[in-house]
């Protein structure tokens, strides 16, 4: 790691939905050790998940998850790797990595292994610019600047809230495209960041994800997938689309690009599409709404905004399908678990009510 | 080239301001010989600019501007290279490329010599995706598509008016710039395209850019530069932030990315800076203008677009300064000259009036 960027050693927890392979951490171990590992095991708790030795973890079953939350434990995803979110919602640290256990460690062009980590955290420590677009990409790498005709006034840029990374080989495909190439895959390497323009909406992707849980933390949540729910594989979608809404509200950015991982195995296309067919149906309802949405200007906190997006969804998509009702509620629910968990410092008024000391 | 790219030999002009060298030419030989050249002197119409044998060009200096356009020639810039617009409005062409005499063929990460044209046209001949954001770049791409969570209803993109090709070496850097970094360089290839959001600005650099004439030609006005004008410089800011606006209200695409020039030489900085220091202080009120414009939804063609953006430049930035005001005049002049130079075919009736046929 260059020593220019700091490690965040302190300040960041790797959060990863399940590990159901050895490799994937032994893989990682040169980058990950320094840091603390929160693991949420997606599936039946009865099954040990083994970490291998010199790794600082916790682990959560869904018995953890239901001990921890009570009854707000509802709000939690089961048999999915949304409960990963579960893991932001524990975590006491500043920054969140999620990765999923099928990323590996990608090479770059020079062969090189890439710390994906470093890269995300120097995302995440220099400014985003939504307003205006930089057509040589981040102004704020070695190399790069603002080019003629970008306003001055724009170029002190916003923080960053999230900071969303690419997959080389195996591409972040919907279950048709799977279906259609099945042979595709991804070798181009791009070497770009870029800010994700205000008022843009995107496909924001889990597997190679990183955060800054004060900024934007309780935007995060996972919704409401797997076991018992109607859809699957929109988990990090939804919270892309909320999340996207609201740090453009709060005048925060969201950058995309490098880095890359090695997403080593395609999942399986027929049973991603019995959990995306719901998905790709309403999502064309989605979008629109998302595009239109409007918070109003009290709304100057995460958690207010969050609270407001959930008002919004319950009165114009419970007409789409009851399942967006039952999603609304959770999105109150994930909001009053957080706050639990997370009091605010200095007993500062939150959306909930007055001030909790 | 490779041969699944049509040539478009007898559907593209070349359009470059004036020729200092006679490398340029000589290097872009087997790229653009099969192409018509036209060329627009941007100084002292008594010079004599020299063409190596081989090209076929028309080559137009102040004189001819006068001639052809008579008292409308006012709205031409002059001794600035901003006048390579008027090589756009007597192309007959349905696509145009214009490049600067000091951009030179790039090489590629393996060494191979950059068909900077081909690029272009391979990304006007494919759709734009200006609704949402793709984060894996150009979906049109080989070995790309669109990712998960990407709207299936939005696949098909909408026409691509514009293609703005970047820079290696001297990066397009505005005088503080240069003054602050003059060595810097742009060594990185980022071997991506991208689709300019809807709603989002640019910075829209003249030197290496392609677009479809039929498509927004008469949006591609380079403004009031150089002798008698109080800035310089903006040439193509100006028409990038009107030609953004209005692709964005007719549906139409803009792209950047690709295809990369060598850009060889920086120019002077202190000319640089007095030719921008009004632009980069104006430019502080003519992006929120541009952000905020609406057009009406009568506005139908790029002409009827314009000629509202005119009015509203009057109204909105007269104040600004009184040069606004001439420039708003020099809008609706380089309408009714592109239209008297174009007239519609089939007779549809103009912004101007009645069809003429």
């Amino acid at each position: 790691m260059a020593s220019a960027t700091p490690l965040l050693k302190d300040e960041l927890d790797i959060v990863i939905p399940t590990i159901r392979n050895l490799d994937f951490l032994e893989m990682w171990r040169p980058f990950f050790q320094p840091y603390h590992l929160i693991i949420v095991q997606d599936g039946d708790p009865s099954k040990t998940i083994r970490v291998p030795e010199g790794f600082d973890y916790e682990l959560y079953n869904r018995n953890d998850i239901n001990r921890v939350l009570g009854p707000k434990a509802s709000c939690i995803s089961f048999k999915d790797s949304a409960c990963r979110c579960f893991g932001y919602m524990v975590s006491k640290k500043k920054y969140i990595y999620t990765i999923d256990d099928d990323c590996f460690v990608a090479k770059d062009p020079s062969g090189k292994d890439i710390n994906a980590l470093e890269q995300h955290i120097k995302n995440l420590l220099s400014p985003s610019t939504p307003f205006f677009f930089n057509t040589l990409y981040d102004p704020y790498r070695d190399g790069a600047d603002f080019v003629r005709g970008y306003p001055f006034s724009l170029r002190e840029g916003v923080p960053t809230a999230v900071s969303h990374g690419l997959w080389l080989n195996i591409p972040d495909y919907d279950a048709p495209t799977q279906l259609v190439k099945p042979l595709e895959r991804n070798k181009r390497y791009v070497d770009a960041i870029l800010t994700i323009p205000k008022g843009t909406l995107f496909p924001m992707c889990g597997m190679n994800l990183a955060f800054d849980r004060e900024l934007i933390g309780p935007a995060m949540y996972f919704g409401l997938m797997g076991d018992g729910q109607p859809i699957g594989r929109y988990d990090d979608m939804w919270a892309g689309w909320c999340t996207k809404v609201i740090t453009d509200h709060l005048g925060l950015g969201v950058k995309t690009g490098l880095p890359y991982i090695w997403h080593s195995k395609a999942s399986n296309p027929f049973v991603n599409l019995k959990k995306e067919y719901n998905g790709i149906f309403w999502q064309e309802e989605l979008i629109p709404f998302f595009q239109s949405v409007s918070l109003p200007k009290d709304a100057t906190t995460v958690q207010k905004c969050y609270l407001e997006l959930a008002k919004q969804v319950r009165a114009k998509l419970g007409k789409v399908d009851a399942y967006f009702n039952k999603l609304a509620d959770s999105m109150v629910t994930w909001i009053e678990a957080w706050d639990e968990l997370n009091p605010p410092k200095g007993g500062v008024a939150t959306a909930n009510g007055p001030p909790k000391k």
